[in-house]
């Protein structure tokens, strides 16, 4: 086959894709509450009953990725085990059990005229979403899409493309019992980087957003060449903000866990932000419970000098989300110079302020235009399940339709159903 | 000048617009309701103290345009009058009335480890409106955007410049009065046309969601070659079908306004469906009345078979949005098969549904997926004032963000605030 016509073939695979998932998204956007639940509780025992053979898939591509000597990182994030497995029949399970978003009032009104104003849940249509080596997005993208009424197309990276497949089948099963289409999950058959593509310029109209999941490069990609709408999840910088009036205790605890819990989330703050009235009383303890955890500190000249074993910070740390044991560090003049600095530095994903004072909160509240904005409780927080959604297909950080963890109720949009009884317009 | 430095220096006259924006966006977003309501009103006072600068400055333009020959319709929608300039006004007072979105709290919950967890509006940041001849949308997208706390950059059509320019001196009067950066609102001080497509790349990450208002042709490059969110106003393919269940005089009365109280707005019906069980009592009456209106009616066979006054209507009738006095009538046989004609033509813009059976009336309401649906009422409530929003700045036809009338909610996204006492992730 010479390259064009491979370029044909796949363009012509792709926009059957699109058309098939707009047969499947109109078919789930009437679906009743109770056959999505079926659909998804099918699907949870599904992945259950197919346990070997899924964990067979993975192991196939555990061991091309091991040839082609991947990062260890790399082969942790596609690898499957048991308690792994368990953890996505959890997750599809939660999700099934979520209150159905599709038809719910979320307003309605009178008017003076007599006629009823109802806004109520739609379904956005198709959802494409790109991601990486987790083989678990696979089902949680899947389910959270069903359970929203939307049709999905899944693009995971080459080398998860077994594992993927084998949790799609589950999904499928569990549509074909719900009496659902099969077409409303569907996974790109090709490994074909030019397929991402494809997805970005939308199929023929047939997708309705994008969601990328996955590394800096993808979302960069996703970006420039998108030409329909993305839920797009950037870097997050997060700032610790520890203010005069901060508890020194908290100050300590929240930044330890904002920090060092996990420090490849998006979550994870990367610089905090310290009082210069409390240098003296907080910024070591501080710095040597995260020095003690193994963190590396960068800090302004006044950190440097407050503590030996802090390195210095450069302008560059102060635009840099580490995903790792590192923190920058800045002594500020008042809570302005805090704002002021997270204005002109963060990725406006998450920041928290440590303070007593309830003042300095509400004015950090109102005044910082970030997703999730949290008062003395970690950053790490900044996660759907610790939202109570029960699931996210990504953490959305432009301001457009969603905002902050994107849930079955960010995954709507909504119409108006207007009843009257011979309403005419003046 | 040479062309590189005529497009070198527009370049650099729209980055300037761009920086200052987003300067007036951050000073708007914490501005207090107090502050925008004294803006607005003041500004609406401006308009009234200032009426005999603005009525020479629209007579500038229609001079213009009339030089141009530019037809009579362009120019009645580019004539301002005494009676319009008491309309704008009143329009920005009412704006100025109208409940502060921002800061608002749309959702508000607790977590079983005590997180307290608030979903509040803000607003989006800076909005560029792009529309094209009517002077009145430089009052209204101004107000409302001043409102909602966005900044605002108004690019209007060239031949209303003078009038555009003398209403936002009125709406700097305002912001001036009331504190507020006069970068809040900023009119493009150019009619070069490349400024448009400077602003669809938006100006370096500074303009946040375009509003286009005008035409097919504007939407269509706003569509292409826009590199942010756009908020697009797509044609208006209406549909209004009567069900074998529907109250003659309803049909009679409700079909006619829809069509014919004003044929050139987007909730004006283009297409009829009659359920072919009421063909023989309610199709003559509803096409006679239609007739003795002046519309002219384009019809399958059935129509033109029961009515000689009718035309034939042809494939290209039912995907045409006419704009004009006049309508295309099919006889269906189901209600499901009126879903599927407005499912395959429909812009899902606006539909309504003539019926007394509320069944019939749920499963269109249900299974069309348009931004309005109607029962027994007039498509041409489609609009926000008709809403009760106070007015729009558009009708939004795609489904992310804001669907259909687009006022000072839907001009905002949110964050969240969540409040702790400690709390770290385990």
């Amino acid at each position: 086959m010479s390259l064009a016509e491979a370029e044909q073939s796949l363009g012509s695979i792709m926009s059957e894709l699109g058309r098939n998932a707009r047969i499947g998204a109109r078919a789930l956007a009437i679906a009743t509450p109770e056959q999505k639940r079926t659909a998804l509780l099918t699907a949870a025992g599904a992945i259950n009953a197919h346990r070997k053979k899924i964990l067979a898939a993975n192991a196939k591509d555990m061991e091309a990725a091991r040839t082609k000597g991947i990062s260890k990182a790399f082969l942790d994030r596609l690898e499957l085990t048991d308690a792994r497995i368990d953890g996505i029949i959890e997750a599809v399970q939660t999700i099934a059990e979520l209150p159905d978003p599709v038809g719910t009032t979320i307003a309605e009104w009178d008017r003076p005229n007599g006629l009823h104003i109802e806004r109520v849940r739609t379904p956005l249509g198709v959802i494409g979403v790109i991601f990486e080596s987790r083989p678990n997005v696979t089902a949680d993208a899947g389910a959270l899409c069903i359970k929203s009424g939307n049709a999905v197309i899944l693009r995971g990276g080459s080398d998860s493309f077994h594992s993927s497949h084998a949790l799609v089948e589950c999904l499928l099963d569990g549509l074909h019992l719900a009496g659902l289409p099969v077409e409303c999950v569907q996974l790109v058959p090709t490994t074909d980087r030019a397929a991402v593509g494809e997805m970005l310029r939308g199929l023929d109209g047939n997708i309705d957003v994008i969601v990328p999941r996955g590394g800096k490069t993808l979302v960069a990609r996703v970006q420039n060449e998108a030409r329909v709408p993305v839920f797009a999840h950037l870097e997050g910088l997060v700032h610790v903000y520890i203010d005069k009036s901060a508890d020194l205790e908290k100050a300590v605890s929240v930044t330890l866990n904002a920090k060092m819990r996990r420090t490849g989330i998006c979550g994870a703050a990367e610089t905090l932000l310290v009082h210069r009235d409390v240098v003296k009383t907080h910024l070591n303890p501080i710095i040597d419970a995260l020095i003690a955890k193994g963190c590396e500190v960068r800090g302004d000249a006044t950190v440097n000098a407050n503590n030996p074993l802090t390195e210095t910070a450069t302008e560059e740390d102060w635009r840099t989300e580490y995903e790792d044991a590192i923190i920058s560090v800045k002594i500020v003049d008042s809570l302005e110079a805090a704002i002021a600095h997270i204005e002109k530095y963060s990725s406006h994903h998450t920041e928290a302020i440590i303070a007593e004072d309830p003042i300095a909160v509400d004015k950090f509240f109102r005044e910082i235009d970030s997703a999730i904005l949290l008062h003395n409780a970690s950053t790490q927080f900044a996660d759907g399940g610790e939202f109570g959604f029960g699931g996210e297909i990504g953490i959305a950080t432009g301001k457009m339709h969603a905002r902050g963890p994107v849930g079955v109720e960010q995954l709507t949009s909504f119409k108006y159903r207007i009843r009257g009884n011979g309403q005419t317009r003046p």
